[in-house]
Parts: C-alpha cells; sequence; structure tokens
C-alpha cells in the first residue's frame, strides 16, 4: 500500500530520490494522497512531514469555531521546524521539506540530550530552532542573544502521521530533560479574558505567538501570531521587497490589523510609526548597501562541529536556493567550533535597483 | 495596411468590436502590430492610443539616461486619462482603454471650449480629469474640493500615432482658454538643482509628480512622482490589499524610500508615521465598515447633465469591473445635474474578513 503510494508519487514528480552520506531516501515534493509534503521515506521506515498549522486571524470566534473541546496553548517560536530522528545508528535533523538538514544535523548533540534516542528508538523529536547563527532565516528572537536554542513542541513515531498525546509528550520531555516551548495552560473557550492577557504579553515581549492544541484524539490544531511578530517580520525581510511574493507583505499588514482590533489594542502613532519603520529602515538599508558594495545581500553565520558538515550546508543551500544567490565569505575556527559565514544576494531586488539607479524606466 | 492590422487584431482577439449609441468602433484590447491598447478604429478613422510612460525612480540618472535634448517639465494630476474627440457630429471621451466614458462625455462642455473643435476637427485632446466626484477614483487631489476639473496636456490628430509638437500645442492651447496642467520650464541635465527644488515643492505641496517631455522629434518622456503621492495612494487603496496586485502596494514603499534617497531628504519619523497609517487608517476602516455593514465598499458619486448618460455609466461599470461588484445607491436631481451615487465592492477584502471573521482558517 505504502509502496505503492510512493511510486505514485514518484511518477507523478511530487517526490524525489534524495542521498545523504549512505543514507538513501524518498522526499516527498508535494501532499500526494496520505503523504505530506516533507514526508521523508527510508529503508528503515517513514517519518512523516510536519503538518502545516492553519492560522486563526479572528481570535475568539475562531478558538470557538475551531475547538470543540478544551485545547493546550503553547508557545511559538520564530525559527524553523525540524524533525530529529535517528536512522541505523545515525542521528538526522529533517526540515520542513524533508531535506537533511547539515547544519541542524551537525548540532544534534549541543541542542538535546540524545540518550533518548537509546531508549526510544522510535520517537520523532519535532522542535523550532532559533537564534541569531541560523541559516535560513534573517535575525532571530529577541530573547537569543547568539548561537542557536532549540525548543521541542511535539513527538511522534516513525510510520505513523500523527502526534503523541499531549500526556506521553510531556512525560517524555521531562525524563529527559527535554527544551522545550512554554506551556501557559489548557484551556476552553470561557478562559478567553486569560488567554488575551497571555497574548497582549507575549507582544508587549516581542514574541511571535501562540499555537492551540486541541486535547483530544483528533488533536486539531490553529495557531495565533502577536502584532510585533509582524512587524519584525517586515522589518528582517525588507530588503527582500521585491524577492518574495509581495502578499508576504500586505498579509502581515493585515494581520497586525486584525491583532489591534481582535485584543481591543488602542491604535497608536508609536504602532504607524514602527510599521513605516520597518519598511523605510530595511529599504534605505540596501539602498546604502547596494551604493556601496553595488550588491544586496544578508550575511548568514552558524557554527558547526565539523567542517564537512559546513560544507555540506552550502552544498544544501546551493540546491534549495532557488533565484537567491549564495555565496560563500569564511571559514574558521574559533573556539572549538567551525563558523561558516555566507550571503544569501537577492536578484530581483539587485536587478531592479542596478537598472533604476543607472537610469531605467519602470513601465507599470 | 491598417485594416489588415485590425482583422489580425480581431483575428487574435486583441481587439473587439463595440457599439455606442450609432457609433460602431474597434477598440484595441492588447497592443497588437502598431495598435496600442486603447486605440479606437472608426469609419471616419483612428484614433491612437495614448502610449504608456516609463518612470524613472532616479531622478540625475533618469534624465541623463533617458533624454539627449532639452525637456519640457510639466505637472502630473492624479486622475485618469481621457482623449477628447469629435467624431461626425458627436463629442467623445476615450478612456485609456478605448471605452467612451459616459461621464466624461457627458460632461464636456462643462469642462472645455468644445469650439476648438469646429476649427479642428482632426484634434484629439488629450487630458487628466481629475477631482473627488469621479466614478474611477477614490479620492482625488486636495487642491479640488469638489466635482471634477480636466487638464489638457497633449494634443494629438486623428490618424497619427504621435503628439503635436510643444509650440503648435502651446498655441492652440491658448488660443482656445484650454484648462493644461502647470508646465514649469525647458531644462537640461544641468538644471538638476532647480528641477529639484520644484519637486520638493510639489511633495510639500501633495503634488503627485510630474512628466518629463523631450523637445524633439521622438518626444520621448519620462515621469517621476512625489514621495507623498505614493502615500496617498497607499491611504487611499488601503482597502483594497487583497483586491489589487499587492505589488501595488510593495512597489509603492519602494519608490517612497527612492524619493527620499534621491532628494536628499532626511527621513523623519514623521514620515515612518505617515506611511504605517497610511495602511492601519484604511484597513481599520475597512474592519469597522465590515462589521457595521457586513461588507466593505466605496461610495462614489458624479453628476452629469442627463440621465440617461448615469444609466450608461453603470452599465459600463457593470461591463468593465471584473471581480469587483457594482451596486447603483442613488440617482436625484440636485442643481440642475443629476448626481449618480454608486458603491464599488471588493470581493477578495470581503471574502477573506467574513472567513476570517467568523473564525476560518488561514493556511498559508
Amino acid at each position: 500500500m505504502l509502496k505503492s503510494e510512493i511510486k505514485t508519487a514518484l511518477d507523478k514528480g511530487k517526490a524525489t530520490q534524495t542521498v545523504y552520506d549512505d543514507l538513501n531516501f524518498v522526499r516527498i515534493t508535494d501532499s500526494s494522497g496520505g503523504l505530506r509534503r516533507g514526508t521523508a521515506v527510508f529503508d528503515a521506515g517513514t517519518v512523516y512531514g510536519y503538518p502545516r498549522i492553519g492560522r486563526v486571524l479572528a481570535l475568539e470566534a475562531g478558538l470557538a469555531e475551531q475547538f470543540a473541546e478544551p485545547f493546550w496553548m503553547e508557545e511559538k517560536i520564530d525559527g524553523y521546524n525540524v524533525r530529529i530522528v535517528r536512522v541505523h545508528d545515525q542521528l538526522i535533523a529533517l526540515t520542513r521539506g524533508g531535506f537533511i538538514c547539515p547544519f541542524t544535523t551537525d548540532r544534534i548533540p549541543d541542542l538535546i540530550d540524545t540518550s533518548i534516542f537509546d531508549k526510544n528508538p522510535n520517537l520523532i523529536v519535532c522542535a523550532e530552532v532559533a537564534g541569531p547563527d541560523n541559516p535560513y532565516l534573517e535575525g532571530g528572537p529577541s530573547f537569543i542573544p547568539h548561537d542557536v536554542r532549540l525548543f521541542v513542541f511535539d513527538l511522534m513515531h516513525w510510520n505513523q502521521p500523527g502526534f503523541l498525546p499531549h500526556a506521553n509528550k510531556i512525560q517524555l520531555q521531562e525524563r529527559y530533560g527535554l527544551p522545550t516551548v512554554r506551556i501557559f495552560g489548557r484551556f476552553d473557550i470561557s478562559a478567553i479574558p486569560q488567554i488575551h492577557e497571555i497574548l497582549i504579553r507575549l507582544n508587549d515581549e516581542e514574541r511571535e505567538g501562540v499555537v492551540f492544541k486541541e486535547d483530544s484524539e483528533r488533536n486539531h490544531r490553529a495557531k495565533y501570531v502577536t502584532s510585533n511578530s509582524n512587524l519584525s517580520d517586515i522589518r528582517a525581510l525588507a530588503a527582500r521587497i521585491r524577492d518574495l511574493p509581495p502578499e508576504y507583505f500586505t498579509d502581515r499588514i493585515l494581520r497586525l490589523v486584525l491583532f489591534l482590533h481582535e485584543q481591543k489594542l488602542v491604535r497608536t502613532e508609536e504602532l504607524d510609526r514602527q510599521l513605516g519603520a520597518a519598511f523605510i529602515d530595511g529599504l534605505q538599508d540596501s539602498i546604502a548597501q547596494f551604493l556601496s558594495e553595488h550588491k544586496v545581500y544578508h550575511t548568514f553565520r552558524c557554527r558547526f562541529r565539523s567542517r564537512e558538515n559546513a560544507m555540506k550546508l552550502i552544498a544544501h543551500m546551493n540546491q534549495t536556493a532557488g533565484h537567491v544567490k549564495i555565496h560563500r565569505r569564511n571559514l574558521y575556527q574559533e573556539q572549538g567550533y567551525w563558523l561558516l559565514e555566507f550571503d544569501r544576494m537577492y536578484p530581483a531586488l539587485n536587478g531592479l535597483l542596478s537598472h533604476l539607479l543607472s537610469g531605467g524606466l519602470m513601465i507599470d
């Protein structure tokens, strides 16, 4: 059954044969039948993809509409999603897309107590990796001053698309001292005032938001993000205004206004200023960078235990960058780690600025 | 030759047979061969489309790159483009797309001295119509407090795709006292400081910008808009954030930052605030409108001399609205005119708010 599903996905171009070191696996690139995007199929079994979580923009109506049972409210961290598993004797971290991430894989022993896999070889640890020194995202939560940290939010088992129930998750997390996201409690719809209070605090602390998880068999989820997280997304990615889908920006503006409305926050001149500044800061910096260096780019840095994994990350980046250009800047040893620095250059903004600043016309 | 071009355009679906009263004509809907979009082909001859004018975003480099000869600098008015012509004995106004506009056509005698066509039946008057009471654009220049005004900026002849030379244009405009856009002078690239000064003044006065027209046979053009005009566009259309291409907004943010850079204007907190407010004001109003009236819409009003033309405008709006819904609100006599009020409703924002405010999930 599963074998035929995989064959169908491969035939339809919705899956691809992938090799990493001596691991061969099939990576699902587009959801197909019961196989979600990001699912990785090894000879040893299947690691199901982490499902997308829908977003509510109207909190009160959203909770009432989405949840029939009480739900857990957990913090959502602004990082990238990984699934950590042991395949044969090798610990690896899979990204959302089902790639093996050379950076996270390299750093697993720094991030969690790996002995959990000795007793639970069937386990999949689902977590967010966040911090300024990561290879994917520009910036990170302000409460992580350097390097990266890992925050577990779900556990899964091999060959099963669903999650472990909340109680089992907590038990394993506690036993192995796994670093986890904050859990604010188990609520039902009558707790809206408390939920609002937590969200206002998270917004003030410039945290990203929360995920609600129904405490039931179906374990239905919905996420909700703060106004300030929309601002920080815009600020971080303004230089990519021509390289990302423009909805990236307009959707965040809309979410920000809906958050204000929903939280009954008074709209202030300071918020107006922050929204304008989020765009203008990033773009002014890009133009200044273009004028002094003739290109717009962002430099990423991250630490590796092994030099080989740093080289693998660069190869992975080149493979997945799409139209973005990757430029390796530096690789040197520092405090027992290999420090890799590389640039991501944004071709659309570079092309546009180059055309316009040399006097070209824009037809629109 | 032209006949075969028209036939080709019709065959390729780049032109369409159009009827308005007893006028039959072919309207070019996509540029095809030598026929620009908006060209209208009558039995009496061809009214060529008004060409698109490219935009420079870097003024100094742009003028140096675009112009080999001195150029005229004229004000650009924030309205809609029309070509007024006499076909047989009937005065009509064609829109940019080559439709006959029932509103502008109705109001021609209020807007210009039509005797110009008695002596110059071959003339095409190219002009911007602007003001708060127009059927196409939300808002208008702040210096026009009510109704609409017309500003001539070019003259053409039937059957010719080009423009009359500057001197001939001025002569005719003066002889018939045509209302025109402001002409700031004839400059060359050495006049950049003066040009900057005019632009800063226009920005302070919240004017839209300027068009540069080379004083030469080829009559090449380029436009340049102020930072404040980008702000007022965003403010006016924030409620259409899901119904317009999102680039509409991100491009204006980019232009605004390039204007600051180019004009060496100091970026202020007030500007940041205005940019943020431009989005937040419009969206908060839309949400409030949705909550109280269960839909987001904008009410347009315009005056007609004849009731019949008001009915024709509604028909024209329904024909060209695409996914936008038109709702006729009111039509009554006031001070010798027929006053038409109608709503344009934006389905994408309405659909999204309806989904989200009732608790629906957004998957992104």
